[in-house]
């Protein structure tokens, strides 16, 4: 039954890929999954003020302006989850933001997208540090 | 006639394209649509032995087990993209795992899987640091 279940979702996934993109499909494993782009984005940030949660708001709100980029094919937009706090799991960010793209081209069409560069011009002056992590899918 | 016929021929080439590769007419929209799992569990994995492509090969085999887990729902294993080297991106890492789960239940459920502790269990002496960050989505 389970194997049955299985082979169904996996139909469903190939078939919604084919809705999306081909790259994502491409990245697409053989169970049950979302297919997702294959570069993704992510980068965490701290902010200067963290209990002020119109700060915290307003760089949502701007993280979530980032989502019209033409390149960008995924897009989420995160605080940290109340998952158990292992030592390794750091949950000391305040925002993160998760984008996929279907290469390296796409992101680097990104960050000198017009609009990215209006939201770091309006949001840096609100965060500490930021870390950014590019995962390219190997196949 | 030529005109006609070239005219029947972007047609036809249109019309094929939308039957072999909607993936055009989804790319034509202005925003990112893949709906993405609201818990993303994103895990980077330094190796003990960086050099060493066997390792790097074993652990990103024993990564991609872990798609099987019924409360996966989306899944990406990577290495890090040749996206520029800018200061705040760490790309010191050498392999990454993205999973999806709708909710803090259903990765809580991936942490006591029998994969993912067989996983464990048969791939820690390969890397010296592991970092993991679970971000939850905002409306």
């Amino acid at each position: 039954m389970t194997t049955t279940r299985r082979e169904f979702l996996t139909a469903s996934a190939i078939a919604g890929a084919a809705l999306v993109s081909p790259a994502a499909l491409a990245a697409s494993t053989t169970k049950a999954t979302i297919p997702m782009p294959k570069l993704q984005h992510h980068v965490f940030f701290w902010l200067k003020n963290p209990d002020s949660s119109a700060d915290r708001a307003k760089l949502i709100a701007g993280v979530k302006s980032l989502a019209a980029i033409e390149t960008v094919r995924s897009f989420h937009v995160g605080i940290p989850a109340s998952t158990e706090k292992r030592e390794v799991v750091d949950n000391s960010y305040h925002v993160s933001e998760l984008l996929g793209f279907d290469d390296v081209a796409g992101q680097d069409a990104y960050q000198v997208h017009p609009l990215h560069k209006k939201f770091v011009d309006e949001h840096q002056h609100l965060w500490s540090k930021v870390v950014v992590y590019d995962a390219l899918a190997v196949e």
